[in-house]
């Protein structure tokens, strides 16, 4: 791994926006126009308000699909749904991850009705979930979910892993994708967190743009590329309860600050299209807003593409969130807000309400046309129009050696090591171990949401080169060495009786525990407590009695507090949710064959109730004055943001900057040596923080401005360097205004320290 | 106890204010002026920069006193804060409570200086907490915290304790109380939760008038009442981590419609001063903030009373929030934003800071006379001009049975019955009992904050008349009756050992189990997990596995969660923080002597990360579309807001409105019958909530518009009834504007429900 370093250069520029108003009126509908395509306005003038309403209309698979059917397409369905109600687009698949040649044959029937059958001959636009890979296409590899990825640090990887992504996806006969998440991971108890790139804004807006660059502009042209989706636009990741799609309260100063960041830079990556938020923001449905959907989306943003709702979005303003008094009214409300295609996805109530709004002039032609105008150059832009039909050439394009080659590199990088006492890790192959717990032998718990189904918990589904932990690490170190009784059981008061727990324990040298979280997506995993399970801690708590050292190995989504028993682990490892190739990793990561280089990409709370993130506010810290009857002491996590150890040991020193003070257009060159001071080759991520000591804001404890990460064999030593300007440490003021304010800031490298002042 | 409802007719009225910006800047300090005073303009005019920055200074008793003493003053200190530093006002004690003598001949002595030995003769102003009683004067009776005064539904029981509380208060000679505290219990982990009249806004409305009027107004004249204050303006808490003093992130709209009405509607009461919150909102201190002081504080809500810090908190918008780069700029931040008297409280920074801002021209002379003008005219208020000095003859106005017998009343209307299966309670006078668990014999846990020192432990400090659950159990049961081994010890892994717990238990008829928190305030009573502790836990497993029932009785100053043992539980009895009679009126419940009428004013959550509240949105119910992997139900609290069983039982019927549909001017006449359909008298509390079909803000799934209690006889029916208009069902705007719509309410009375049509 060489020298890769990401500063925020241009990406914390000054919004556009002067004020941010609270008052969410937005002015009338006036968006910077996407400029004017001949082919596309001919197109429009020919077609009928049904026509045009029906590109805006989003159905699943499930409406064209013969009875129970997995891949049996209804032809009679399929010409009702194209020809009479003239659907634009289509989506998803029926719980079962298609072959590509399923694939090829579903899309070829939609688009042979679609480009033959129809008055203009207009294609369809088919949009997947491809999440940590194309997950739909049986057979394909997944690299690790976000959160994972995020704890590489090395965007090189996430854009890779898009590229290959979007590959196995067009190859498939699909041209969009509803991804990247550029949700930020800040409530722990929310299901979607191991989607995210963690708790950092910086994180998620530099992962998301590699992201999106590498499935729209991986340049090998438009057979290698799909249309990526900004999601979820915007505020969704915070719900106040921690359930998914529930309100979120986040005051406008944070929203700019913090959550819109990623969706700006997205924008400015070329993202294609936009998911909008299901939830509320602060009592105001995202798909009902026009002051996020127009006036911030598109006349701040200058987003120009297609804005598409969530799964069954546009109806709930009326049945869940209750601002709309009808269904007729829900849709006006969401078109009016600026939405452009909705994901009904199972009849008709958008599309006959949609016309029955234009018809009766609530809503006017010229509004539908913008949006179909966005659709209809979006399937341009795509090339569907020159040819909409999978290209049976591409089918062995996917599903490579080189594919393969980046998700286990992925996983690799991602494995944290977070504790290693006494040296207990890594382990020698020939020594003999007991691998206990529920994700010892779980496919589900290494993958999770988006594998193969929806909730990534049919193991049938699996493709066959996937081990799991105990897989991985019997074939690593011998079956003779590797004793198991571990069943992916999560409900058992423990996998073992402790009696032969001992007893098993007793011909080992170390136990294996490999603890965390099943398979889930979306609202099946809202949990109600942070704590990991009492029926896990108490399997913990057997292991520890055997008197051998324990190895914790947690396979989870999100950071499940284990302050209970954490003392009693001599090594813990965080895998996230690693994939496909996630139980080798972390078997090589244990026998010592890759030396661990992943870091959090989140703050690990100590206690349910004590969640602090690395970013709050200085008032959040420990008060020397006022002496806690309960012992708690501020800010004091299980493990800190971008904490990760190594098998060899580092030293940063001499942390420079070329100027001491600075001005509006000074560019910053941030310097810092790092060494490997032990014995084995091994890399480093480095995260640069900084702090702003005064601002009108009250100013974070610290905050990521760039990253980087070295390899470095033992006794080397590199420098490492970073550009920043006075943009990158600007802050949302009280004016919603991104401003950088005169005065003193640290600059942080691991144990380095430097003070510049901005003039 | 007759019928007094209370609905809210005249208090969600319109905001003044049309539009709220987001943008906190306000405009040229404009602020409605007081009427003209001539007294007061004369000794403005004849005052120093000096003598006027002292008037908006406040420090704490500790500067006065001599080396350790708690109550002795120096004389050269004393002339030196009030002579030489033209000091206007002090505050608290020495952590101690003070005996009526000591506070006479404290305040005689600094009164003395302050009218004879200054310049203007300008009497001090002398601040005290007297938080639930006169707490801070020895022996006095201490009425339920807030929280259970809630429980109570009793505003007549507030504001009686509000008078008690002002005659003791201003009989010691202090004209000032720090009280009451008008934030909303909405973050269960916050530790000042106890002090709030729980989660509902019109709930602390009311109780927080009140209490206003108790204070200031009670009608026996000036010796009798005391300045109230208006605490914590404002959105203190909601501490996003739950840390007392930590930052909160509360968007406007939610601000104006759920944090500001008790403000607004204590202004409108004829409240004399406010503390300001000591935290931040959204990233801005609340006390460097113009938009929160001046703007919405004096030009909307048209205060024009005293504003004063909370302690220290002006040095630390430099120390601690960072948002002033010295302390110097701290002061001018607080000054600027509008406060008018600093609580310092141990030196003269503030005085000296802000008299070198006056002398340089940074803070005009013109501001500085808009706060000391309040200052003046609160002293002339309180009659400090005509005499300062604490009366002799007052002396014997305090500690009255009188007082004792409303205090006693508080504790047994606050009590709440949450479980009685089988009717294990009421238990027999003359049955055996085993009482156990840290809050069964401990003065602390039964009082917590603000109870003769600011901590409530020191249980040397208590009146001898106190009693703990225990003690109360044995005087009403006989001491032949009652089995103990109690300690107040919260450390114990159980106060027994199980072999003992099982040989007591065998001899008692049941388990009296009283768990819950010991006694605390503000930081120090911050816990990192909403769980009870293990300990805790693991004694009511112990006294289950003895087979006998077990009776729960909570002392806590939060709902801390215990689902894992409810069930445990045959009956279970919320005790809060009853104070001075909080153990006899648990005894009295117990043994059937009273009939438990205390409903919750909060939502009991079931589990440490499931925290929604009554008012919760209707997106956050239950999802019947997709199932749970584990199994979690939506909105599923361990007990609801306004639960709370009696002996009796009671039914409603015949809800009524005189107008299925209304208009802006019409008044909706709400009439439900309630009846007593068991075989004792009791009281039942009757609770009013509406619900908003469709709003352009999610509605709520219900709101609490107005609340009662009736008492009656076996048998006896009685109709209950309220006054709304369309205000009251008024919520907050995108805008900010308080607005009706259009369209259905449900209103709703236990399980009645009716439709209503406002148009």
């Amino acid at each position: 791994m060489g020298l890769h370093a990401c500063s925020s250069t241009t990406s914390t520029t000054q919004s556009p926006s002067q004020t941010a108003p609270v008052t969410q009126t937005a002015p009338a509908l006036s968006v910077p126009a996407l400029p004017t395509d001949p082919f596309i306005e001919d197109l429009l003038a020919k077609m009928s308000v049904e026509e045009k309403v029906g590109q805006m209309t989003q159905l699943t698979i499930d409406v064209i699909l013969k009875g129970n059917e997995t891949t049996v397409v209804d032809a009679a369905k399929l010409r009702d749904v194209l020809v009479n109600h003239h659907i634009g687009s289509l989506l998803n698949v029926r719980n079962h991850a298609y072959t590509i040649d399923q694939w090829h044959q579903i899309l070829t029937q939609i688009q042979n009705v679609a480009t033959k059958e129809t008055r203009h001959k207009i294609p369809v636009i088919y949009g997947i979930d491809a999440i940590h890979g194309a997950n739909y296409l049986a057979g394909s590899t997944l690299f690790p979910h976000n959160i994972g990825m995020a704890a590489t640090r090395n965007p090189a990887l996430v854009n890779q892993s898009a590229r290959i992504t979007a590959i196995e996806t067009r190859a498939s006969g699909i041209p969009w994708n509803f991804d990247p998440v550029l949700d930020l991971g800040r409530q722990p108890l929310w299901p979607r967190f191991e989607e995210t790139y963690g708790e950092d804004m910086f994180m998620a807006k530099t992962m998301g743009t590699a992201a999106i660059t590498g499935y729209e502009k991986n340049g090998q042209g438009q057979d290698f590329t799909v249309a990526s989706c900004m999601k979820h636009y915007l505020g969704y990741s915070l719900p106040a309860s921690g359930k998914d799609r529930t309100p979120a309260y986040i005051p406008e100063q944070m929203l700019r600050e913090l959550f819109l960041p990623p969706f700006k830079a997205a924008v400015e990556a070329g993202a294609s299209t936009v998911m909008i938020n299901s939830a509320e923001i602060n009592g105001v449905p995202v798909h009902a807003s026009k002051y996020y959907l127009t006036d911030i989306l598109r006349n701040e943003l200058g987003f120009q593409g297609v804005a598409v709702s969530d799964w069954e979005d546009v109806i709930r303003l009326h049945t869940r969130h209750r601002v709309a008094s009808t269904p007729k009214e829900a849709v006006r409300m969401a078109v009016e807000a600026g939405l452009d295609m909705s994901m009904v996805p199972y009849d008709y109530s958008f599309y006959d309400h949609l016309i029955a709004l234009v018809k009766e002039g609530t809503i006017s032609e010229e509004r539908i046309n913008l949006s179909v105008r966005r659709i209809l150059a979006l399937k341009k832009k795509l090339g569907l129009f020159e040819n909409a039909f999978p290209k049976p050439e591409l089918k062995n394009r996917i599903q490579t050696a080189e594919f393969d080659k980046v998700a286990y590199q992925s996983s690799l990088e991602s494995i944290t090591l977070l504790k290693n006492e006494k040296q207990t890790l890594p382990l020698a192959k020939n020594s003999k171990i007991l691998v206990v717990g529920p994700t010892a032998n779980n496919l589900g718990a290494l993958h999770s949401s988006w594998s193969y189904t929806w909730q990534g918990s049919d193991e049938s589904q699996y493709p066959k080169k996937t081990q799991t932990v105990l897989q991985a690490l019997i074939g690593k170190m011998g079956k003779a060495n590797v004793i198991s009784r571990a069943a992916a059981d999560f409900n058992a008061p423990a996998n073992y009786d402790v009696a032969q727990l001992k007893r098993d324990a007793a011909q080992a040298k170390a136990i294996v525990l490999c603890l965390g979280e099943k398979a889930y997506a979306e609202s099946p995993g809202v949990i109600d407590d942070l704590t990991l399970d009492a029926n896990q801690l108490a399997l913990a708590r057997a292991a520890k009695e055997t008197g051998k050292p324990v190895i914790l190995v947690l396979l989870e989504g999100r950071p499940r507090v284990i302050s209970a028993i954490e003392p009693l682990a001599d090594a813990v490892l965080m895998g996230y949710r690693p994939s496909t190739f996630g139980g080798a990793a972390i078997a090589d990561v244990l026998v010592g064959d890759h030396n661990p280089e992943g870091v959090l990409p989140f703050t690990y709370p100590r206690h349910a109730g004590d969640v602090l993130l690395y970013d709050h506010k200085n008032s959040e810290e420990i008060r020397e004055d006022v002496p806690n009857t309960y012992g708690n002491v501020g800010f004091n996590p299980q493990w800190q943001f971008g904490h990760g150890l190594s098998y060899t040991t580092f030293q940063f020193s001499d942390l420079r900057v070329n100027k001491t003070t600075f001005g509006a257009t000074d560019e910053l060159q941030i310097t810092v040596k790092v060494k490997n001071t032990g014995s084995r080759a091994g890399s480093k991520a480095v995260d640069l923080f900084s702090r702003d000591h005064f601002a009108s804001i009250t100013p974070s404890a610290k905050r990521l401005r760039g990253f980087s990460k070295v390899n470095l064999q033992p006794g080397q030593e590199r420098e490492v360097s970073f550009t920043l300007t006075a943009k990158d440490l600007a802050f949302v003021n009280q004016q919603g205004q991104w401003v950088t304010e005169p005065g003193a800031f640290d600059l942080m490298v691991g144990d380095q320290k430097t003070t510049i002042t901005y003039q």
